[in-house]
This record gives structure tokens, sequence and C-alpha cells, in this order.
């Protein structure tokens, strides 16, 4: 197993008070050995590299709680439309003509552009996702899977056969890099009944359940109307959220749906950019955190952000709940944990998000040594506050560069970029 | 007088329509001479250099209508606190410290800063002014010049010789980059009768009027008590809008506030990051904008941002007004208007903020060569929506390159980072 030493200064995001200005890191193969000031790393460790970035925080990387990555292909094809028309007559009908091959390559894009803003992780939610899995593989990311599924949709049955197929061939892929999801839509495009067979099938399997869930005022009204009640007490009462269940969005909730999210454990995925762009509202954040629900942090899809960025949703959930409560809301150091350790947790990782002894060795360097870094006075808040995706130097995961300098190490770039142009030219124009 | 010829991807900002997918722009020393496809520049001319930047986009350097420069000083060095002990106990007592020579490097630091996320001009309010000057002289962009004068506090006789003197020896230096307006801080720091001899004295000179306006409801509760009236019909009633005024933040307004803004003509600086930080509210942006009133874009100091990229700030500007009024509103052009022509109209410019014949020669290019930055459906929305401070690669103000492939030309970045963490870090420990 290949042993690597980097020095650094190093966030391990094990704390608030953890730091080291002068520090280093010990991996062995897939694993962290040791996390620590200069000379921590285990009497008799003998790398066979020491990467040196003294003027690099090194930090865990980023995990991306809710996206559909190949939406990228959609990147800046309709913006600033009221919501209907801007589905309706833009995203759906060009989403039709997406075959497997584009989803590919527009995941393929995705993944240049998440590595490059420190994502090591995402939780992906489309269709065509066996060639969603094929991508990552390629370009030696973690990810969980989920195929999303329109119970009334007429593919519904075919989207169900899908994501079982899904979960046998890529559940545990790339040395367990590859985790699979069920991602049934949302409350408002499935049935009762058809929410439970998934969830009979996700259950059968041992998977846990992926879903949008009031996002929109919409969403709330069209549940109420139809069951009585919020799509929060339906989805509980119909047992969805016994298990594992990353809910994304939460904009629109009532104390009782916050209080039943907190006690079913259901992880949360916030998307605050998506949120304010669509005009979906702000989700209670802090509110939620405080009843000890764990929250993550997503871009959703380029189509509604429209960038794959992490530093900048990092910025953006601290500015939209400090609009809405007050100064004191959402410090630093919290939203970091949302990007890093919370995000690992809603995706159910007990090894990732951190850099601790054990842990997967999952993490990015930042080029500190610019003007925008200085003064150092606080690294969390530079990170929440001035950092921006072109910052990310180093990627590394599962115990492998994937990034060096900026240049990515597993994926052909201008290849990527002139087949996603090119696909989704065509795709525009007919 | 040197020539030279730059072909890239053009975005002129001169109407919604204009823009060159190859496209070439001549200059002759600090104009712009022609701005066309291939083949546009005027016959005969001979450049000395030749400029290819195929897949670079380039616009009109950005204007950061609302700034403290040096307040970079103190970036991150005080976050997440309620506002009063922010400023009690953090902010002022860091400021008192600083000298002059502090004031030079922060400066320096912010211009260079600013430089890396394609500002080419800043409306700077601050104290130390000269030697603010001083630092944009050698950073070598555009600047106008504000010295910010406390009325109340009891060097505010002094603050005001300043500003004259800052006036006499800046205002047209560095072959007119330079330009000063008149600063009093804000209408709860400044007494009516202080406001007013400002006013005679800015009058005297021909020069504008730069000042903080409604930025907080604390501000519009004090002066309402103590005149019974809004801070704009005060300021209106003592005859401080009758002329070139900018007023920054604007964010609690009336409807009878913004008919006065429209009707003096008064340039709002608008600055949502600030704004959304500190929780001062939603500035009424659409509908200011809709009465005709100019709006350019602004970072506000650093220690309340914590950067100085308006990049960052178009994609806040536009969030966080969808967010508050609908998805169709602040369209991405509109919002890139803001941090260009609208900004140069802001500070009283006619010659600045456009890429067409005859104005100054102030650019940037934005690699657009990068994984982000595909599909190419949109130019604007994917500067707004997409773009970071890391993606802009080229700088020229007044017809001289001043960043090339993100190196700075004017300043030693090494020198100014190292001199601004001494200075910064001694001042915070006493």
């Amino acid at each position: 197993m290949s042993k690597i030493l980097i020095r650094a200064m190093i966030l391990p995001m094990t704390g608030p008070e953890d730091f080291y200005p002068e520090g280093e890191i010990a991996l062995e193969g897939d694993r962290i050995l040791s996390v620590g000031p200069n000379g921590s790393a285990p009497a008799g460790f003998v790398p066979d590299r020491i990467l040196e970035l003294p003027n690099d925080v090194v930090m865990p990387g980023l995990i991306n709680a809710h996206t559909h990555a190949a939406m990228t292909m959609l990147r800046s094809y309709a913006d600033d439309l009221p919501l209907m028309p801007w589905l309706q007559e833009k995203v759906w009908p060009f989403e039709n003509k997406l075959s497997d091959e584009d989803i590919y390559w527009g995941t393929l894009l995705a993944l240049a552009e998440m590595i490059q803003s420190g994502t090591t992780t995402m939780l992906d939610m489309y269709s065509g996702m066996n060639r969603v899995g094929d991508a990552v593989l390629e370009a030696g990311t973690r990810a969980v899977l989920s195929r999303g599924m329109i119970g009334n949709a007429p593919n519904g049955e075919k989207a169900l056969r899908e994501q079982i197929d899904l979960f046998e061939r890529y559940h545990g892929a790339g040395d367990g890099k590859i985790r699979v999801m069920f991602g049934p839509h949302a409350p408002y495009t499935c049935s009762g009944e058809y929410l439970q067979r998934v969830k009979a099938e996700a259950d059968r399997r041992g998977a846990g359940i992926n879903i949008h869930l009031c996002e929109t005022r919409d969403e709330i009204n069209t549940i109420n109307k139809q069951q009585g009640k919020t799509p929060v007490q339906w989805l509980n009462d119909l047992g969805i959220f016994e298990g594992h269940v990353v809910a994304a969005h939460c904009v629109h909730l009532t104390e009782q749906d916050m209080n039943i999210l907190a006690e079913k454990k259901v992880a949360v995925a916030h998307n605050p950019e998506s949120n304010m762009k669509l005009n979906s509202g702000t989700a209670p954040i802090p509110e939620l955190l405080a009843k000890g629900i764990v929250v993550g942090l997503g871009t959703d899809g380029a189509s509604s952000n429209n960038n794959l960025d992490l530093f900048g949703e990092m910025r953006s959930a601290a500015f939209q709940q400090k609009l809405r409560k007050d100064t004191t809301v959402l410090p630093a150091y919290q939203v970091l944990e949302m990007a890093t350790v919370q995000g690992a947790k809603a995706l159910g990782y007990q090894d990732v998000g951190m850099l601790a002894p054990g842990y997967k060795a999952d993490l990015i360097s930042i080029n500190f040594d610019q003007p925008h870094f200085y003064p150092r006075f606080s690294i969390p808040a530079h990170l929440v506050y001035v950092a921006h995706a072109g910052d990310v130097r180093t990627m590394m995961v599962n115990g492998t560069f994937i990034m060096e300098e900026r240049k990515l190490l597993t994926l052909d770039v201008k290849r990527i970029c002139q087949e996603v142009e090119e696909r989704a030219k065509r795709i525009a124009n007919g």
C-alpha cells in the first residue's frame, strides 16, 4: 500500500478548535493514518512521497448532498423565466431529448467542475444512472447514486426496474467509492402506493431513500389538497422515514414537520442558491440544526444555480440565513461542517467528511498564498466568506490524487468540454 | 501612442444583442478605436502588439461603486457577531489603531485582489486617503476617492480639511485616472450644518458627494426621531442632492424616497452581500431601476463581505432579488450592466464602462476554456451565475496592461501580502 505524507496548514474538521498551522497528515492506502502537527506521523512511517504545501490549507473534500450532475448539459440554456414556462417550455423538452450517452458526457463535465471546485463526493439523482456510474468510476471520485423516479410518469415502472438494476450493478463499485440509494422524485410526482413499493424494494436491499421534499409552496398546497396533511406528515404516515433518508430542500416546514424529521433522523440537503434563484424560499436551517437534524449542503443541478461550486454555496447559505434571522446565525465553522462532516453523515458515511485516523483519504488543498486570503485572521471565515472555486489546488479521493496544481489527472477535460458543447447545441437546435 | 489589437469573444456591454464570438478590439493609447467582428479594425491600423485570446471573453472592467479598500486589514478579523458588539468591540478599536501607512498597505492588498477579480475602477471612502491615492497610482487602476467624514466625531473639522487637501492633490492625478468626491459618512453621523458645509466645499470645486444612506432600520428610526422625516427627505431638504451624488446601500426607502432619488438623479451603490451578512435587509433594486435610477454594484469593505469580488456580488444581487420578488427580476444582462455601464455612470464617467469607440481602454478577459463555462449557451448568464474571481485572466486600464495570465504587472504581491499580515497581526495583538 502506498504511503504519502502531506505537510500543510491542516483544518481537519474534527472540532472548531482543531487546526494545525504547520501540520502533517500521513496516509496509507485509502485511509488516513494520522493527522497532527509536524512530526506527528507514527515512528517508522516511511512515505513513498512527501507533498509540501506550506501555503495551502488541507481539509476534507467537500460533499455535495444534492445534485443532478448531468444537467450541466442545460447550463445557462434558460434563465430568468417564470418557473412553469422555464420547466415546461425549456428544461423538460431538452431533458426529453437526452440520451444515456449525453447524460454520461454531461456527468463527466460535472465531475470535472466538481473536482476543480473541491467536491470529492456527490449524491446524484437523475436517469441514465448506469452511465453516470461509469463516469464516476472514470473520474475516481466518491458518489452516492439514485435513479430519479417519477411514479406518476408513464415510465414509472421502468424507472424502478432501472433503479434496482443500478443498485445491483453499481452499489459497492469502485472499491466501495460508489453507493446506491433509491430516488423517488418527490411527494407530488409519486403516489403513496408507488412510494411504498419503492421503499420496500430499498429496504429489501438495505438501501436508503433520496427524495425532494417541501421545495415550493405549490408542493405544500398540492399535497395538502390531496392528502389533507403536509408532505412530511404524509411521507411519515406512509412509513417512508423508517431508515436512512436524505430529503432535499425542506424549505417550507411546520414546527411539527421539523419535529418529525428530527425524531425520524431524516437528513436534509440544503440548496440555498437554487432556493433563491427559483424563488422557492429560505429553508429554516438554524431551526433544523437546533433540533439536532443533520443538514448537508447541495448545489442542485447546473440549470438552477448555474454552477456546482460548494464554496459559493457555503457563502450563500450563511448570507441567506443572516438576512432572514440575524448576523450571528450559521457562523463560518458550522457552514463548513454542513459542507463536510454533516454532509457525509447525511449520505450515511461513518468514515468520510473529516481528516481523522481511520477515515478515508478524501481531501483537498486550497491555495492560501493569494491576496484575498490575507491577513490570515480566521481560516474558517476565509473558507466560507472569501474562498472561491478557483482556489482549490489539489484533490485526493480514496488515497489517490485526482488533481494536482488544478490539473485533472483522471479526465480528459478538453475532450469532455468539446463533446458537451456539440451535444448540448445539437439538442437545443432540435 | 501604442497600438494594440486584441482578438477574443467580445461582450462590449453596448446593448443586450451585442456580442462578437470572433471579435477584435483596436486600441490606441488610452482609448478604444474600434470594436467589432474579426477584420473590423480600421484600414491602415498597424498594431504594435496582437493579443490572441480566442477562448476568453473580453468585456469592460468591472466598477466597484462602494468600498473601503483598506479594510482588507480587518478581513475575517471578526464575524458572526451582533452588529453593535462587532462594531464597538472589534471594528472601531482596530480602525483607531490604523496608521496612514497601514491604510496604504491595506489598500495595495485590496487593489491586488480587485485586479485579480476584474475590477478596474473603485469608488473608495476611508481616511488616510492621500496614501490611498499613492497606492492607486502604483497599481495603475482607475479610482474615485473620498475622505469619509464623520461630522459628529472630534476630528470632523480635520477630516474636512483632509478631504479638501485630497481633492487639491489627487483630483485628476495619474493622467486623470484618479478623481475625488466628497465623502460625508452618513446622515446619522453628521449634523445638517456639517453636511451643508461639506456640500458647499464640494460645489466650490465641482466635486460630487459620496454618502452612506438608508442602510439600516436603526438609521431610519434615528433620523425620523431627530428630524421628523426620512433620511432621503432630510438630505433633499438640506440641498445635498443638487448635483452629482452617489448614495450607498439605500436598503430602506419609501415610495416617496424613491421618487426623490429619481427626480434628483441620485445614483445608488447596491451592496447585496454586505446587506445580507449584516442583516441590513434587501434593497428595492428592481423598483429603483424601474424608476430610471442609476444603480451600480459595490462590495463594501472586506470586513463585511469578506472579499472584494464583484463576480460573487453579481450572483448575490440576482439571487437576493429573485428570492424577494420572483425568478424574472434582475436578469443576467441587467446585473452585468450594474457592474459596468451603470456603475460607471453612477461614478460620473461618460467614457468608461463600455467597450466602444472613444471610450477609455479599461477591459478584462475571462478564461472561458474551463469546464464550468460549457456548454456556451449564454455568455451573460455564465458571467453572472457561473463565473468566479479566479476566472479573470487579463486586465488593461487606460490602455496599459495591469495583469496578464493572472500575474500582476504593477504590484509586488508577495511583499504586499507579507506587510499586511505583519501589520494586521501587530494591531490585533495590541
